[in-house]
């Protein structure tokens, strides 16, 4: 693995100085530390990962190696690209759909789809496209998608009628994911889960699917939940840094100095197309950023204002957290696997980000 | 042209109602007025269309084909995918790189490419890689790249010494280019151009390159910059739309109802892996936009609320107003050109976004 470097467009790539940048670093260690930790607390079909955090099917073949057979995706494009890498065991596209032929086509092709609905024009979309099994989409405080708790046993009624296999619910507490805990935050929590658990009653069916990176050990505590949809773990940003979670950052965004100013600043090669910026800026260990342009990000880089920080130069690598995982991830080609230490390191894979677009 | 339907991984694609969304949909009369306004004030080489905006060969096709033999570029990978597409007889890569080897294998190819320069470093790289034009960039104002003003003459003599051809000057007035006009902005302006025409006169050659959709009117009056570097203009965008320049909205992003709630929202399939969020949320007219997710955005749905807007429906389509065109179209896999009315509309052209990436 890695040792006589990896293939890519820009040629053989051994050293993390030969990577091309803008560039997405994922540290091996970190990751498997990442996966480690949560198939230890729910292991095997107990979480149901996230593809949408990564899009990589590499990557969900790691997590799939930690024990956890199904995932979640959030896009056709994730179900297709997941069943095309052998991952298609168990797929939870946990997002509705108006249109679903292609979904019913990986069903005819051999993968296994469950299909969240949450009207009647979904449950109709699944039945006309030719998916077999749902979820019944339950509203449990985030103003998205999802039925009331009350009206679920109707819906799961109107999809079983119609010859669709209900497996069971779904609701997501989005809106306590990357809140600071607290007691209100925790009686939110409890509060969704008796929606949650309130819906599953009028349903039925094996699965009550719910959950992320932010609330996953609140699941494991409450045990509504028969599976967690976490994603972010894996990777991490700096908005779930803030949370005191037991995962680390493994995700980097390498980028070259390619300007400095003597009144101040300098300049970075990545900007507003490597990087998410809903969360706002990215960070930079010992230096502010300023803003980002298209393919720039200015930073500060006078060492006498940050304690203990370097100026960076023109050539200088410098790596930045992203502020969010999901939306920087999908504007790159590949994640780049690496391993070592700035004096010995090494390229030890090439991810493509495989499951972009729609 | 489209009378047949067009190809796509999706089947063959004739009426706007066959396109899977989320799709970005460019109007094409919207597009051609916008490209015919331009080359009337800009004609020929004074309009030096900058393609980071758009991302789409066919879409600077389009802009040779009205007059525009040059491109304004941001990456190598702009730089080498025009020349792949028969673009590549005059580009310029208006940014600093330290590593100019695919750009020399370019020009070894065939093509012209000219590469901004503001420091040693960046004039050594671009002779180690290959590359025999440059320009000396000039900061102007806006903390980002680019040597001082009385500089330039100084880094030119170096790039001469070392066997690169200077063309001239570019300089980038990018903390003007979104502002409202008024006497403070114009006095800024002013000082910019004389900032850049002090940066000429030092340097010399036939070059003196800068601007933007936001401040191309001005250089026109202004008279300094040889070549205007505007890009947006052709797609346009809700901020530059806040400016009354003589450019309309050609950018939508259609998208599908895929939830409605009783309480007063709607969920459409596209969130922030189709918008670029640096500018806010994109706009939907007669709908207020509350939140995006990776896949959603969830708008108001309340008709009393908002004067003559009807509420949409599960299966709805709805078209949002992008708030920032360039990392948005950056997103997306495909541009659809598209004509016509609600009633009776035809996709005429995909056009893929093929020069993404880096």
């Amino acid at each position: 693995m890695g040792t006589n470097g990896v293939a890519s467009k820009y040629g053989t790539v051994s050293r993390v100085a030969d990577i091309p940048t803008p560039a997405l670093l994922v540290v091996n260690s970190a990751l498997e530390r990442n996966l480690d930790t949560m198939a230890k607390v729910l292991p095997g079909t107990r979480l149901r990962p996230h593809v949408k955090a990564h899009k990589s099917t590499d990557l969900a073949r790691r997590q799939r190696d930690h024990g956890h057979l199904g995932f979640t995706v959030a896009t056709i494009r994730e179900a297709e690209g997941l069943h095309a890498a052998g991952l298609g065991h168990d797929l939870l596209l946990a997002n509705e759909v108006l249109d679903a032929r292609r979904l019913g086509a990986l069903v005819q092709n051999g993968a296994r789809v469950t299909l969240a609905v949450d009207s009647i024009e979904t449950i109709e979309a699944a039945v006309s496209g030719g998916v077999q099994e749902v979820l019944i989409d339950v509203n449990i405080g985030l103003p998205r998608c999802g039925c009331r708790p009350d009206e679920a046993g109707e819906l799961a009624a109107l999809a079983t009628l119609k010859g669709l296999q209900v497996r069971g619910v779904m609701g997501y507490e989005g809106h306590l994911m990357v809140e600071q805990d607290s007691d209100e935050r925790r009686e939110a929590f409890a509060g969704s889960m008796r929606d949650l658990a309130h819906a599953h009653e009028l349903v039925g069916g094996e699965i009550v699917s719910s959950g992320g990176t932010g609330t996953y050990a609140h699941h494991i505590e409450h045990g509504v939940a028969s599976e967690v949809q976490a994603g972010s773990y894996a990777l991490m940003d700096s908005a779930y840094a803030k949370l005191g979670l037991p995962f680390e950052q493994s995700l980097w965004l390498l980028s070259t100095v390619i300007s400095v100013s003597a009144q101040g600043w300098a300049v970075a090669n990545c900007g507003l197309k490597s990087h998410g910026m809903d969360h706002g800026d990215p960070s930079l260990a010992g230096h502010q950023v300023w803003f980002l342009s298209d393919e720039h990000a200015v930073i500060g880089n006078d060492a006498t204002t940050e304690n203990g920080a370097e100026n960076v130069k023109v050539g200088s690598r410098v790596s930045f957290m992203p502020a969010h995982v999901d939306p920087t991830v999908t504007l790159h080609e590949q994640l780049w696997l690496v391993e070592g230490t700035a004096d010995d390191d090494r390229v030890l894979e090439r991810w493509p980000v495989d499951l972009r677009n729609w």
